[in-house]
């Protein structure tokens, strides 16, 4: 019973057997070998995106922050959510790899950002010159930290007022498989079609040991890409153990089966709580994630029961005889799991 | 009728007697010339600071900047008001100097910090572990962006916190002489007593040409500062000409003395307002700036009149027939100017 | 016939099985695991340094210069040789990681810095005041570059000399164990005993897909090397994927007997060039990595047969009808490869 | 008798009288004064570059380093000389404001970098793919360290070089004006029309209190420079005072008579040593800097008459019996001074 986060649970017997089919010999290093140029493949396949620039890490932080870096000067603002993981969460590697540029934060529902706040910061901090420190990137995250969903449309809505403000639009996708699976959308209409420059295309989460894709749809960010994946100590030298694992992700749609569990899992546990005196759901489920809020007793309950999951409050929402929780579900949650984390919390 | 900003004002005339009469043959360069001693000596003495680390650099954002980047590592929060001049108006500055730390934004009316605010977001990020970015410092500004001014005993209640947080404390005093008169405080006890732990002394303002002094409190950041100065290019060469301005300024009270006009011109241009229909203040008036709301045919008069000022407003507060002003009012402004402009805006 | 490098290598079965082994059930992640723990032991034995602080990342890179950022300050220097991989192979990360620290480039023989050139520089620097950049690490390489090793007496003069400087001293130890099996010498005497402050203690050139440990020896650094790995985003959240991996490798000495392979192979090789016709070493070999001068026609051969390599020149070495080859043996390496490549080399 | 440094020297009083015109009223703040405007077209004119982009900083340093950031990326090199104030006395200015870029050191007698190191310098880094850290830029002192002078030729000898790599060539013209003086060539043939691109035009050591000019040749840096001014803290905010200075110095070729007279002294300086027993220059005297190998002896006789000077050696040039003094003539330097420091050192 780990709800905690899908980045407890472990990886995908596919992965491990192709990390060892991957065992064999001697290959070119650093991204020069067959398997990384078929993974890459792959995911400007799935993404329906001949063009693009693929480029594996072995961290989201890295895959964020290394794409941040190529479209952002140093004296710029990226526009991201106020529970952005990149703000909260990254111990402010973007300000590290952009060379010191500002996270604006931008309020917004669900961790989605709010289109007309962005509208409004963007049009004051362009009015704000040398000084005020010039917009540079938006940021977003899909599917959100409140396990909300972008859709095709909400994305098109954010990157119209990012065009207009010729702001580069980043999405991180450390749980993008759930967003695909959570909107129903075609990858591509999710991401470039609707006006995504860069994705962090993530692996970990969805059943790999350790690996993201970033993805510039803009070959012209290639350079950039490469010598801060280099200068930042995420090109790994044998490099085909971080591509067998995305390749093992993408073959047959193994990567939206997973992430089809992990959604389901969550719908599951949604409806159990329905039943639950005292609960409700704090965001609705659209993806991998729910938050609840229950009574203390009933997280006691399941803490005894075994379980693990995290108390989750946004700056300035305290929490008293109730709690906000978070249950993270993943391509390895059983229904079992779920029904037991259920009857633990229900008493 | 300048009212733009008090770094329109020029250098008062015993500042330019100062640099003529420092202007005397070959003499120590990077200041350790006799002058430089004599001029930080003076800053220690109105500050009642014996001990404390003095260092003269040409501008506010320098000074801000040094100041920060000795007591914060890259990946610490740096808490300022939402309207910080750090935050809106120094290009990324900070995050420059600091290797990326990050400016965590609190609100507070009139540009004063809340004490409850910081309280909590310190608290929470000091909870967040490795990835949250931890509390490192805070910084205040006095007099702030909206004029108003810190007591001893609010920077008293602000330094508690901090202390409880281990947070080094900042206080950004671009016009802190315009603080000093305005409070009727001792220096002393708007600063160092009252816990701050780095001064931003400001000089150019307050009818310098260019000077700002950092002073450090405790005498451990010196070899820091030191560094970062010389590292950022703020090393003045020939260091007299700066400090022979604080030295000038410093000399008989001049200091207050011009921030006393300033103030006053303030009080007198507020009082001015009461009597024009439609105008009201927008924050009280407690230093050298007045910001007030008036009337969209107001601002039209004035401008027709010759006065130059600036439109003023927060993100988020638009304006519409009305509109809000910012008038600063320096050591040179007369009375006769404020009379001309209330005449002026009155119509 | 691979002799390209030893990153062109694959993982030991070992290795494998042990990332395989590792794939069971939920565990805490970012290294909060029981085999995360129980693989920092296993570093801590085989260095006989109980006290010591252990962190796995996935490239050498990363270990180097989060190491390097935890003793140096921004306006420091870290000396290094003129030849060391973070000087010429790390696309400026010690300089990203450090804030802008200088690298000042040491000559000596064979990539092993020269330790009165060192007292040189360090003496030179430390009298050039602010502007001259203090000396603030060392940095060598174990074994080096050009395949030499140092041997505790070798270490323990460089570290005389950086004590005197109290410069920290780093060891850049991606083919560590090579070191250690070519030096006969015991890990904690050929580091902590001998002054190194922080190890870079590699895994990936000997058998692993790709881990590396940072080693610091004093305690105190923990907490800079915490915040920097987290903040550039080496952190792996399925952290025990890494620890696997060095927990295989130091299990019942298999990191030796792998490097005893890679070196014995190299010493194969060093013997075959004997008997062939102009070719000359350019170095004495000493652990996995053979430097040869060899006959254009030699190299031709070789590489119609199949094998690859790469030519070597320092800067200024230039090459003509004869050409300076590295060929590097692996903890995979065949005596029939290495017999191949000398008999088509030879002709 | 002060020959330490032409930094030592005060300001000549046209400039000072400059400032004392300049504090005459309000004016808009920042640069965007109708002084301002005069001074960088004074500066356009000398140069004959009416196109160029000039920007006034306080220090040369900052000069330097705000140039460097314009055309630099992260991760490449700036070829400079070993010798070159920005790797000896900046205290790694110019790695914190590019975010990290390398100096890579190239010999040349003088501190003159040798053509044909910095062409296989250039070559050599350009071959070493991602990691090695790309070329970037070259930086040139004109007038060198040393006091030699760069020809136009010379000049064009080296843009050559950097114009094959795609290099940015900038010129560190701390102690321009003496280099156009001592060459005799014209200001546009030496910078622009020999392919320099970016100019760091001193006027701090040629009789100001504190001002640099930052000219770029092509406009396409204007945006970058004045983000990077900004956010360094170097953009003043009563700006007319540092482009009085320049106003000043470039009114009738003042700026040139002052540079005669330093190189002047500096030709009587090196024609009296020529009488003293066991001195000889270490340097041909080609501008305002006298380098001198001297008995210790007569250091220790002009150093008890009174004379400041530096001993001066590069990094193992060490001294013993002889010394190598530096002495500095500025502006100021009278017939009479130098006169007196020969009689010292003879005895």
């Amino acid at each position: 019973m780990n709800f905690a986060s899908d980045n407890c649970s472990g990886a995908h017997p596919s992965v491990i057997a192709g990390l060892a089919a991957a065992n064999d010999g001697h290959v070119a290093s650093y991204g020069a070998d067959r398997l990384t140029r078929a993974a890459a493949d792959r995911v400007r396949e799935v993404l329906d995106a001949p063009e693009a620039e693929v480029m594996f890490v072995a961290t989201g932080t890295a895959a964020n922050v290394i794409s941040l870096s190529a479209v952002t000067q140093p004296w710029q603002r990226i526009f991201c959510h106020e529970e952005a993981h990149i703000e909260t969460s990254e111990c402010g590697a973007p300000e590290m790899f952009t060379g010191g540029a500002k996270l604006t934060l931008i309020p917004g529902e669900g961790a989605v950002m709010d289109a007309d706040a962005l509208e409004h910061a963007a049009s004051f901090w362009a009015g704000e010159g040398l000084g005020g420190g010039q917009p540079g990137a938006v940021s977003i995250t899909n599917s959100t930290e409140w396990g909300r969903v972008w859709t095709p449309d909400m994305v098109a809505e954010i990157s119209a007022v990012a065009r207009q403000h010729k702001l580069a639009l980043h999405m991180d996708g450390a749980r993008f498989a759930n967003a695909v699976v959570g909107t129903g959308a075609d990858p591509a209409d999710l991401t470039h079609r609707a006006g995504v420059d860069l994705l962090s295309f993530g692996g970990t989460k969805n059943g790999a040991l350790g690996v993201e894709a970033v993805v510039a749809f803009d070959g012209e960010h290639a350079e950039r890409l490469a010598f801060m994946r280099k200068r930042s100590g995420h090109l790994l030298s044998k490099h085909r153990y971080l591509s067998a694992q995305f390749h093992a992700l993408l073959e047959d749609g193994l990567w939206l089966r997973l992430a089809a569990n992990a959604n389901d899992m969550a719908t599951r546990l949604a409806r159990g709580l329905e039943d639950i005196e005292g609960a409700r759901l704090a965001q609705p489920v659209e993806s991998s994630q729910v938050f609840a809020v229950l009574p203390v007793d009933a997280e006691d309950r399941a803490r005894a029961a075994g379980a693990t999951f995290n108390r989750w409050a946004s700056i300035g929402e305290d929490t008293d005889e109730e709690v906000t929780l978070r249950f993270v579900c993943s391509w390895s949650t059983t229904p079992e799991e779920v029904d037991r984390l259920i009857e633990a919390l229900r008493g």
